[in-house]
């Protein structure tokens, strides 16, 4: 899984009928290790998630378990907003 | 799954028979956050999307459940064209 | 999907039952947006394509979808050998 | 699979009912050839592994089977603890 | 797929039951067209691969089709051990 920042929204009229009623999310995937800057890419929330929240991502076929419905057509799925990370500092001096 | 703008068509007559019909469209992913350029991709499309239009785009086995046939070699599905996007620029200056 | 050039061929005599009688081709990611290289990678071919041809591959899971036998351990296929690409190089410059 | 470290921890109460009670580490996946750093990424584990440790991490749909439950949208998993790694050096110099 | 060198070997006593016996290599993909060093990776090996040989290697939900058995937690698998590799150097000058 992925941690990312909620930076936007989505929203697409003429899309896929599976798809009405769910909210798509822009995210920025967001690494406490590596100072990196990752592309955005967009998820599903049913969790509840808002701008500027921390959630946690799960990308590929598991992101359709969230809801299950297993032949929706989405590849990332909010699955949890997370309250607290814990980095261990001490092993980027290897 | 990812924004893209659509860029272009391929055609193949010899291809694998379950793809007849289907519309091939070239997609490059778009990043409103990251100023960098994506490469393209194909992705097939069924909600009608055409050259220079904004679309949101699902991959790997998702793709095959736009069109309920998940016995079709697609790896890339337009599941809607984007109306909107909100993107709070605020997040960039970490 | 990808569009890529047939750039080789791979054989191997020890490998799993499953994939006899199959062919290998080595084939190079090609964008005709993006000026860059891509890395090789092997797909198997059952629509007949040849050395310098472009062709349409399908990755993943959905790279099993195109010979009807899901349980063969492959994840690229050629899906279709192109004859046309149309791209709009207007949006190059956004 | 990955080779990784375990880095970190995350928590999160507000998440998808079917994660109840697993645990989430963050790993940095690392690489006895090359020299380069990595993104981490959150993996569920089911083994037992701590923070520090050198894990063996399953990616994609594979990961849920790690716990038998094929509908929890997870998609990296902790497959193991490694004990030994042995690499041939000698290949470096081609 | 992806052609690989095996460069090493992985053992892990404390992992997921379903994977005991199996072999655990450690690959580095190589690219006949590209100068360039790839990370590594582990993959099981069933076809009798040994340090140093050149291997075809399968990703993703594929990989677990080569033993048979679709519920263990695998993501990489050596399909076949490659005898010969043809490559048309012609195209690096399109």
């Amino acid at each position: 899984m992925l941690i990312g920042k909620v930076v936007g929204n989505v929203w697409a009229t003429r899309k896929d009928e599976s798809l009405n009623g769910l909210k798509f999310l822009i995210i920025q995937q967001i690494d406490y290790y590596l100072d990196k800057e990752f592309p955005t890419f967009v998820a599903i929330d049913t969790i509840g998630a808002g701008i500027g929240e921390t959630v946690l991502v799960s990308k590929g076929s598991s992101a359709r378990k969230i809801i299950g419905k297993s032949d929706v057509p989405i590849d990332a799925s909010v699955i949890g907003i997370i309250d607290t990370i814990e980095v261990e500092k001490a092993f980027k001096e290897r």
